[in-house]
């Protein structure tokens, strides 16, 4: 995906990880939560059901297995699994670990506090860690 | 779907509308926002990936279906689609219709301030304006 084709605003708040077959995967660049964007290379889509029937599989399919093996490798105690977009149109579905006591539980991270980024090894280090955990994983509709 | 089935805070936040194939669909009792409920018919269910994958095909079908008849029947600005779950651990997807300026716009609905309830005359023709939404859908996974 272009740099050009991400929203500008999810492009400063965030870190390109890879390419799945649907979506670009990106890291929200703040350490109070291990946060991963999904970003459909779909131009003009806002809502999930703008996207046609096997795009929306796909869509939950990468969503779905990420969620659940981030979920494994962090240690959290819930995933949120949300597209809101009231902000940035360009769909998005955010994937956010939560753990009992981090800085908005129980409540919804959205417009909570500031976020705090991660220095440039952390971020290195979680690229690393997210992208080993994507090679181990099915994506393709095909291998579902 | 046994009341007794449903988590009690979800039952005490919101009222009954139909059985779907996958879920029990519910209207939160919340006139600041057309506001719909998911739940599964599952037990043990908490995260989207517990399910099976033919009940995530199904329980997104029925997600994205509902969500788009029923942000066309209200002429809202944006759905909000989210699986949260840090208060209450029965798996159940939020399908929040959204407005510029509503009462959280452009933030989350969860967490702020109080719901608005409605009275009796309203939920029932809510209710019958959202079972007849239901019923011109095809909601079954053969039909899809």
């Amino acid at each position: 995906m272009d740099k050009a084709e991400v929203d500008e605003r999810l492009a400063a708040d965030s870190y390109p990880i890879t390419e799945l077959p649907l979506c670009q995967l990106r890291l929200m660049n703040d350490t109070r939560y291990p946060w991963l964007l999904l970003i459909p290379r779909r131009r003009g889509v806002s809502e999930v059901f703008d996207l046609d029937e096997a795009d929306q599989q796909q869509l939950w399919r990468e969503a779905s297995r990420i969620g659940r093996a981030f979920k494994a490798m962090i240690g959290a105690d819930k995933l949120n699994l949300a597209s809101l977009g009231n902000v940035v149109p360009q769909l998005h579905v955010h994937l956010v670990l939560r753990r009992e006591g981090d800085a908005a539980w129980p409540g919804p991270v959205w417009g909570q506090g500031s976020p705090r980024p991660y220095d440039l090894d952390e971020l290195a280090a979680m690229r690393d860690r997210v992208l080993a955990l994507v090679e181990g994983l099915a994506l393709e509709a095909q291998e579902s």
